[in-house]
């Protein structure tokens, strides 16, 4: 079997889907739209087009729908896909609330199809890439993880500048973020988490967030993001007790820090630097501190179309599991609890 | 009056004072160390010295002490130099708790002597530097304060490594980092903290940690410090809606980053950028971020012992007080006590 696709919302992330699919062997049979000028968009393209969701989900071609329509309408959409019989890919954020994905979840249980969302950033290289370090073992034992995510570029656009249609930097991005970070470390528990979350250019949706997890493998994860930090700081950070791992963009841009061989102890004598008498933060001697490549690692995001179709024709399991979904879900709103109360929360034991 | 010095230990610190403190006018009249090494390295050099603090308190000529013993020391020395009708200078941090340093004040309050505590680092250029961009209102609103501090240097040395001599990186320099804070914005109060406290290389004593404080002027102020982080990152970032700050050292290099005037709005379509789809964190067209020198600020360290002395004199205020002190320290041990429970603390209402 092959995934027959229908795109449902024909806005910046269904053209995605539009061109990309097809990359992964998908084909895309039909597209709908509630305004007409995206539907006559995908007419040229030479898309089959549909007006509304309902019309689309009655081509008995289409198989399996991706929802890239604003996220407060993921919910409702996947419910009339599963009804109608269609495997249900959604867009990230799966749902607005654990509650919206429990609902999805259900309906598309009792219809028998599959259910998944499109975290994509999966395939990211930057992520892959501090994966592989930690679990090559090349820093040592892991003591902090700071995954970062700065913009110049400031105020947001369309539906994402409103709270009701779900927009948001958390629901854009957290869900990455977070996602990413229990990717990295599918066996740690969340102990406790503390989280900030501002409005800075935007009055009514979130653009900047910080949320800080203590995990239960020891390791403590920072999550930061915001669209208004004019030099952006290094999209990864890990330090552990045999070096530091630096990506500096998702171009995987960095290296692996390492002690040099001439580095046995501190300057024996307290050193003026300019700021001030210190030994421990005294410039570290010429070979003390070397940089090496990071490892190099392979991706292609259209495992994801790949994985859906080995899962339908039942020769692979699922790679992006509901139940992972419905974790990052949980996180984001103990994330948004704590920033309202100023109180950690206490998460998974 | 002008103050006539007696440094109680002559380690690392004690020298610092020994050659410093005559550039701000002070007289070094006597050292005292209980190791006879460095009693005949302060011979050499020409001080007048004793085996014991007690009988460098018996010097007449002495009007004040500097106390540069290891900071289990502190409490004990100033009672005894305040019976001793000697002005009290410690060095930091001030005692090990709030409750040795109320034993401390109110031995200085019932002598009638001076006490303050050399928190010298009121005078980095860095953290100035961000305080004037801040009380010039040069990046508009701002909403996050990062201090870092990083090492290569790994381990520590001497007492610092032992928690009965009040080693440790918090007590070492979480002192200072948490004053700086304090001092750029000292009508904020505290709302919530959350920190992390690691020891990373060091079985007894910490050396990384991360305290997160939500104040009431909105502004999140986050410091970090880790003794082996290798690739270091910048000493203070500044977030405000108008720009942002960016401090790289000791030395201040770094720079002010602004909004060009290209960037009015958001590239129309997706990004594909080499990690997928994006809009908002696509990158700033050419002349959409503008970097413009940090204003320059003069400081003069020597400014601590002419404060004291102009407070012995009656004509100015101490700057160095004993309440910001006191409240340094009860964010310290709210900080321990968060990163052992994993709980937040509410502080200051």
């Amino acid at each position: 079997m092959e995934i027959k696709l229908g795109i449902i919302g024909y806005g910046g992330m269904g053209k995605w889907h539009a061109s990309n699919a097809p990359k992964a062997g998908v084909e895309v049979t039909a597209v709908c739209d509630i305004h007409t000028e995206r539907i006559e968009e995908a007419k040229e393209k030479g898309f089959v087009t549909y007006a509304s969701a309902e019309e689309l989900l009655r081509n008995e071609n289409v198989n399996t729908v991706i929802l890239t329509v604003p996220n407060h309408l993921h919910c409702e959409m996947a419910i009339l896909a599963a009804k109608a019989g269609k495997h249900v890919i959604t867009e990230k954020p799966a749902a607005l609330s654990v509650a919206e994905l429990d609902r999805m979840e259900d309906a598309c249980k009792r219809a028998g199809v599959l259910f998944t969302a499109h975290q994509n950033r999966r395939w990211d290289k930057d992520m892959l890439t501090v994966k592989k370090c930690m679990e090559d073992n090349l820093i040592g034992n892991v003591f902090t993880v700071e995954s970062t995510l700065h913009s110049g570029n400031g105020y947001m656009h369309e539906w994402h500048l409103y709270k009701k249609y779900g927009g948001g930097m958390m629901y854009d991005w957290g869900v990455h973020l977070i996602d990413q970070i229990l990717f990295i470390m599918p066996e740690a528990k969340i102990k406790s988490l503390y989280a900030d979350i501002k409005n800075v250019l935007h009055e009514e949706v979130d653009d900047y967030f910080k949320i800080i997890m203590k995990l239960s493998n020891g390791i403590t994860a920072q999550i930061e993001l915001s669209t208004y930090i004019l030099d952006y700081q290094p999209r990864w950070l890990v330090g552990g007790d045999k070096g530091t791992v630096i990506i500096k963009d998702f171009m995987c841009n960095g290296k692996i820090y390492h002690t040099g061989q001439f580095l046995d102890k501190l300057p024996s004598n307290i050193v003026e630097t300019v700021a001030g008498p210190t030994r421990q933060f005294a410039p570290v001697p010429p070979g003390g501190i070397i940089a090496k490549p990071l490892p190099a690692v392979e991706s292609d995001w259209t495992d994801f179309y790949r994985n859906v179709c080995g899962v339908l024709n039942g020769t692979e399991p699922l790679k992006v599991k509901i139940s992972e979904v419905r974790r990052v879900l949980t996180v984001m709103e103990a994330a948004v609890k704590s920033a309202e109360t100023g109180i950690s929360i206490a998460l998974e034991g």
